[in-house]
């Protein structure tokens, strides 16, 4: 039999990602009579009255009460800001419909569906509009994607860790099956005219949320998404359509979309220039970055979780890239001096989230754990200090920077910056 | 410029499956001003209020209402009989959690997770107990699976055809991701004794639900799920946990698990003798198939969907297989006579839902269309006639012929036997 320390793959502790669990770690052992003893009259009580019936629509257990969306809405404007997955508290790479993070720039708009239209119109040879009814005799694609805020994870742009939990650092992420119509098919019909380049998106909410999008990706992998994980698109991601970019930012991903107009030049939109750009030494902004960039972030353990004592740990966690596929996953348990790669969760797909996982004997000592992605592209995650310092005080967009959770020895966890 | 008629694939319209689609057949082509009128003043009702705030745990939109699961139970046994996924009015292969199917056999127990324990007990070195608290602290696998009722599509062992929705004949069928501890890890602490054959799985509902498992299942793929498409397993489907048997059929995948006993022979529980067996000719019943055989059933079109005159139309649907991945489904719009090899959903999962799509040019006349899987053993489903004739008269579990649906001259869809 092995020992455990010809599975040390990385300092302090980090275990080879094929290492097999051994020898009744967590369990309590019990007497042979005792499983015997838990029939019968001995049995729990709510096997001893019929239970509940059948729903409709079946909802978590009232015992899950607290895995819900946390939200910060601007003062007076209770449809305008965002809410958060709590990514702490779920488990694998789908986030389910009622969990998935909301970005609203003036709330969710009540849509009569039996009258909503996507125009496509501008630089084509024929303007055309599809009602919900047309749009869904097209043929369809199914994809597994992620859709993440480009502020997420800014808090670690700040000087000092934010001390709170994994999804009030990256629950602005979240994935689902969507399926829909690709979009080139749409603009295949209405035939673009030379010179077209972009595309404005616009949604059907109050605040007419638009973004410029480049024509290549319209004609890419672009899809108008009417179903997500099985169901119709959910009011707050969009009901009854909205735009999917695979791997661009969230915003440009517009909910309720209504109108894309074909144009030789971006429009320049409240939230592609007071937003949603990056702050340069200089005092300039960079606009259009489009592609969210590799990152990954550890979720077991994080902050508010409190480790048992000395012993054996599974690290899991999350990396997506905007790019393509996540390629590889590293795992520090050192502070980033050593590091192990991570199993991967199959099938690792493109521009969706991917689970990683590593066992990790902990010696019950601090350590500072940390996790950097690679993606096929070649890209990997920067250091925090490199990432802070391409830029102006004050930028906090497109945070990808390397993040750490530093274990204290008393269990707790903390936010830390290596 | 390629004509249509390059692309036939089978007889009576079924086009390749590559067939790009051409030439605003859905859309209604729009004046250049038309766009343009619908800003300011003459945008929608719902654009000119602010529109509904954030919330911790969403809801699928109201004019979904009717997007529920149907249920039967026994008389006076509200918590005894199934519910369906309405498959005909979703998308993709993931079911939401909301819409998964349901098959209780004394109701839903409201459990007290704090005093849930698994047992693993019986002809074991050493009885183990697992609180919810333990197991969480295991390595975890996230795999995508379907869960099929082996009731699913019996209908089809009736001598007419039964005149209900794609749901009413599948809707026993349901595909999540799900996340849990491998069960050959607990199994490997406890330590199988020799002799070890068999493993009684048995739940915490009233019925004190219980099936014997091959042991080998037992150390190969399957899992003790707890996260179903990320959040808990909801009470529905075992919360808080259930055993996951990879593509067994429904009832094995023991919900609400609290006791795994190891034993060397079966136990001839209720639900593997008065059900779920097969009615062989002579008068003898087969028991323990344990796997799905391979499946597929066209959904789009399907009954109570109504063809809105010649044209082209997606052709889509779902196949399965217990045995492993979908290699190929095929499609016959002359009830049986050709078929054109469909295109498939990547990527194609082991002992999960395969979405494929076809092309189909309908010219109005009636039609019969039909689809056959096969599976990467290379098994393929079988003519109903076939299959009927394999069994007594009353069989209806484990139904896997191929199905048919006849597409009249006024677009409306039935179900019929070819």
């Amino acid at each position: 039999m092995r020992r455990i320390n010809d599975e040390i793959a990385a300092g302090n502790g980090l275990l080879h990602r094929r290492t097999l669990l051994r020898g009744g770690m967590f369990a309590t052992a019990i007497g042979v009579a005792r499983a015997d003893d838990t029939i019968g009259d001995n049995a729990p009580a709510w096997m001893k009255t019929p239970g509940r019936g059948f729903s409709g629509y079946g909802f978590p257990a009232r015992s899950q009460e607290k895995v819900q969306r946390t939200f910060n809405a601007a003062p007076g404007r209770p449809g305008t800001g965002s809410s958060r997955t709590p990514i702490h508290l779920l488990e694998g790479t789908i986030t389910p419909n009622g969990l998935h993070f909301e970005r609203h720039h003036n709330g969710i708009p009540d849509i009569d569906v039996s009258r909503h239209e996507l125009l496509i119109h501008g630089m084509v040879r024929r303007p055309l509009a599809f009602s919900v009814d047309a749009l869904m005799r097209y043929p369809m694609e199914t994809h597994i994607r992620f859709i993440e805020c480009p502020g997420n994870s800014g808090g670690y742009a700040q000087a000092q860790p934010a001390q709170t939990t994994a999804a009030g650092i990256n629950g602005l992420l979240s994935c689902s099956e969507w399926t829909g119509v690709r979009l080139s098919v749409l603009l295949g019909e209405a035939g673009l005219l030379n010179g077209a380049r972009w595309v404005i998106a616009e949604g059907a909410d109050a605040a007419a949320m638009s973004r410029s999008v480049p024509v290549e990706k319209c004609l890419d992998d672009a899809v108008i998404a009417l179903y997500q994980n099985g169901e119709a698109v959910r009011p707050e991601q969009g009901y009854p359509m909205r735009l999917l970019l695979p791997g661009f930012e969230g915003n440009q991903n517009v909910k309720w979309l209504r109108r894309l107009k074909v144009t030789d030049a971006p429009v320049d939109a409240r939230d592609e220039t007071s937003h949603y750009t990056e702050l340069m030494p200089g005092g300039k902004a960079r606009q259009f970055m489009f592609a969210q960039a590799v990152k990954s972030a550890i979720i077991k353990p994080s902050f508010g979780m409190t480790m048992r004592g000395p012993g054996i740990y599974e690290i899991s966690g999350l990396a997506w890239s905007g790019a393509g596929r996540v390629k590889q996953v590293e795992i520090s348990a050192d502070g980033g001096k050593s590091w192990a790669v991570a199993a991967l969760g199959e099938p690792v797909l493109s521009k969706a989230l991917t689970r990683f996982r590593l066992p990790w004997q902990w010696n019950g000592a601090p350590a500072v754990l940390a996790s950097r992605a690679t993606d096929e592209s070649g890209d990997v995650q920067p250091t925090r200090a490199a990432w802070v310092a391409q830029y102006a005080a004050g930028q906090f967009y497109h945070f990808n920077g390397i993040q750490s959770w530093g274990v204290e020895a008393d269990g707790t966890v903390k936010n830390v910056y290596i």
